[in-house]
């Protein structure tokens, strides 16, 4: 076996602004390996200084544009920016085909802004889990902000760019009815609201109309302390990012110093907490395939126990402490 | 406390046709009750008998207006078809404001037909262990065909799709770009691809497009033995709707007389023990909130230890076997 570099060793350098250190922990973070546990708890205890942005919306709302542009514009103030693509039509991850090849260039060629996309299919669970591992690489590393851009359908993604400090939900003008089904239900985790495209005529409708339903309750969250402002913006024109710079600046000055900011870091450690334990789980469920695993599963495929009874068994079954 | 009619008895009642019945137990399973699971495991012993068909497909490709088509065409032969939506686009979810009214209420009408749509969001988990408790209730109440429509975007979505006997893909003329990057990721789970709307003048450059793809070896599936048909369908016209049906039973003979179709079985079985054993595990996290979470928690949020280390110490501190 080929000599491996220690993930302790991978942190030091990683902490030093290596960003190929850096994508190298993700990978194992990725994988699961046991390894690279301790190194990742060193991480995260350096980690929480960075402002986490979750940028969701459903596919075609423009999101990836979106996030090229702010990041541009962020960089622009001197700030680092880490983006983590947990989208399968984001051009980062190879997704897609035509489109943001000029502006995805720009991003790449700049030691300052860091870009990763993480696997969606095939991962096995562990999704959740493994990207905000990658957040914390980013974080602790001393970026300034770490994007989170998720694809606003499907119930583990929304769930990502929940587990963010800030949430920016992307509206787009000039989509079909069963896209904008979906968006109805995400617009209630928004903490700023982006209209992209309005270099559009058919945006001011989708403002107005965005905008009355907020007013109608139908999509405000809990807080009454932070009212999520709309944002019309255009990649085109530049429009609208100063202004999504200084809402993203006061939200984060409202989440550090409000009371429902700690509310929110405590739920987004529960909510890892749970995501890491299920994945342990699920790693030691594979690890016993083998022997309970086949012989429950067995079982169960011949209807003779119930899938809670497998539950049960395989729950009860396995040494959760240590290797089956 | 109002007295509740115990699961049992529903059970007794769901055998026998009761619709009601059947979507209160869909309910309690749902709610993940303890009460239930008995009943539950008397449905699963008796379910295996229907065909399950996962229909999955992107945002606009047309899998509502499918499904209402397909059950209709089997209702004609005289089959029972039950529905699980898992699809916050459809229909069936009040999802979609327009279209789909009049044969949606050609649906609902009918005692041989019975619609279920599931929660996507807000449900904590839990959505593939339910959904498919859902399936084995209409699967043991005799229904001859039970489709779960999931939209195709989204792990946890694409995930239940699969774990139906035959998955069909349905791909449709003029998407836009970012969808059609999605759509790619999904073709290789199809058992049957269908290309919808080929009342469309652009249908035929879908179909032409998707059967290169095919070839060119981009989307098949591992199992030489069976090769995914593509059918071309229109829900206006009736177009392909036999060839669907014909190549449906093709399929349904195939998986329970081949190797392949064992194999199926065998990994539907574990992942539904794998998803229930993660939601049994996160019901008792919740219950034991109070206690142990909230101090774990509390100490993870502060960064003072890890997300691994709080998910060993929930692993190991709670009592699995039992209340907490």
């Amino acid at each position: 076996m080929a000599k491996q570099i220690p993930s302790d060793s991978l942190v030091v350098r990683a902490l030093a602004g290596d960003n190929a250190a850096m994508a190298r922990l993700m990978s194992r973070a990725e994988a699961g390996s046991a390894e690279c546990r301790p190194a990742l708890a060193q991480l995260y205890a350096k980690a929480g200084r960075a402002h986490v942005i979750g940028i969701t919306g459903v596919p075609g709302s423009g999101k990836s544009t979106l996030v090229s542009t702010l990041t541009l514009k962020l960089r622009t103030g001197g700030k680092r920016v880490g983006i983590i693509a947990v989208d399968p039509s984001s051009p980062y991850s190879g997704g897609s085909i035509m489109g943001d090849r000029i502006r995805m260039s720009e991003l790449v060629n700049d030691e300052g802004i860091f870009i990763r996309s993480m696997a969606t299919r095939g991962a096995q669970g562990g999704m959740a889990r493994a990207s905000l591992e990658a957040v914390d690489v980013l974080d602790a590393a001393g970026f300034d902000y770490v994007i989170v851009e998720t694809v606003g359908v499907g119930q583990a993604e929304v769930e990502i760019a929940r587990a963010a400090q800030t949430v920016i939900v992307v509206s787009a003008p000039g989509l079909g009815d069963d896209i904008q089904a979906i968006k109805a239900g995400i617009l209630e985790i928004a903490d700023i609201h982006v209209v992209s495209k309005c270099d559009r005529s058919d945006a001011n409708r989708t403002v107005s109309d965005l905008k009355s339903m907020l007013t109608m309750g139908m999509a405000v969250g809990d807080d009454r302390l932070w009212r999520a402002p709309v944002v019309p913006t255009s990649s085109v024109n530049g429009q609208g990012f100063e202004q999504l710079i200084e809402c993203l600046g006061r939200h984060g000055h409202f989440m550090r110093s409000s009371e429902t900011g700690q509310i929110r870091v405590r739920k987004i450690a529960e909510f890892r907490m749970l995501k890491t334990a299920e994945d342990l789980l699920r790693q030691r469920f594979t690890n016993a395939r083998r022997g309970a695993l086949a012989a429950v599963s067995e079982q169960l495929a011949g209807r003779r126990i119930s899938p809670y009874q497998a539950a049960e068994q395989l729950l009860d079954g396995i040494n959760l402490k240590g290797t089956p």
